[in-house]
């Protein structure tokens, strides 16, 4: 191999790794349609509001976070949320565990798997007048996904849930 | 109602709320059989390390947090955890929401009731080295469940687990 063409593919390979790396940045750094939220860079440290296991064809195991303003609403009972109430939904395949149940002496064992996504909403009437105060954002690999048609699907569900509760799905589990 | 009586009976109630306030006050900082654990009086706000449902007779959901120490080893892969680690299992009633099938169109949703127990193990490879290093409580509304022989089960399960598991079941849930 010439000396020219060894630096042009070190060249090149060295492009494609940076490119790949901004790539990932913008990423992580992406917006949600029509609500432009960002994935908090810390939810992964907040604190647990409860669990929730979805059957069927999602067939998830899901935790809910929340940011000292979302909790301390959550343990206070205060409804509705105040501004930068920030809820984030981990949900990760609902998978046997084989280990777990060898252990018991029987089947029935179920673990958190691969990760799915994550949903976020951020409490803030005057942004959100049109969803109830909230806007949504799915993240999937730190990625907001881009599609609006499963953005809208968010405040459609959330929307049928009762104004007493702020459109909010989860209870807090003492 | 003479006012001697009556002064007799409010001397009895208050004497009865004074004895139930410091009966609680006692509960809560008990220990547990053989190891001699509290309950940590901050878990509720440590990290989640990850999920799980048990079904069978327990039929509870589990949320697992970790403090400091722990989550720190978790996220690492750091075993055998370091001595000062500590996880906290929660257990939930795992219970169906008739209100988010309805919303789902379909049943589908398991959220978690009223609470059962916590569960707590410590780290102290130097205290508890007849146990893997590790020393168990387990506590309901706070108080310590005195049973030595349940006290037993939990190092006679999780010691079934690999050394290089260091017997903890959690595996981090990203």
């Amino acid at each position: 191999m010439s000396s020219l063409f060894r630096n042009l593919l070190f060249t090149a390979a060295g492009l494609l790794v940076t490119s790949l790396a901004f790539g990932k940045m913008a990423q992580s750094g992406s917006r949600s349609p029509i609500f432009g939220i960002r994935l908090p860079p810390n939810y992964r440290e907040w604190r647990v509001i409860s669990v929730a296991h979805e059957a069927g064809s999602l067939n998830d195991f899901r935790v809910i976070l929340g940011n000292e303003v979302a909790v301390k609403a959550f343990r206070s009972g205060r409804r509705p949320f105040p501004d930068g109430a920030m809820i984030a939904r981990l949900a990760w395949k609902y998978v046997p565990s084989a280990r777990n149940d060898a252990i018991f002496g029987q089947t029935q064992s179920f673990v958190a798997g691969d990760p799915i996504n994550v949903q976020v909403e951020v409490k803030n009437l005057g942004r959100y007048a049109a969803t109830g105060g909230w806007g949504y954002g799915q993240f999937e690999n730190g990625s907001a996904n881009p599609s609006e048609t499963l953005i809208r699907t968010c405040n459609a569900c959330h929307g049928k849930l009762p104004q007493s509760d702020d459109f909010v799905f989860t209870r807090y589990a003492p």
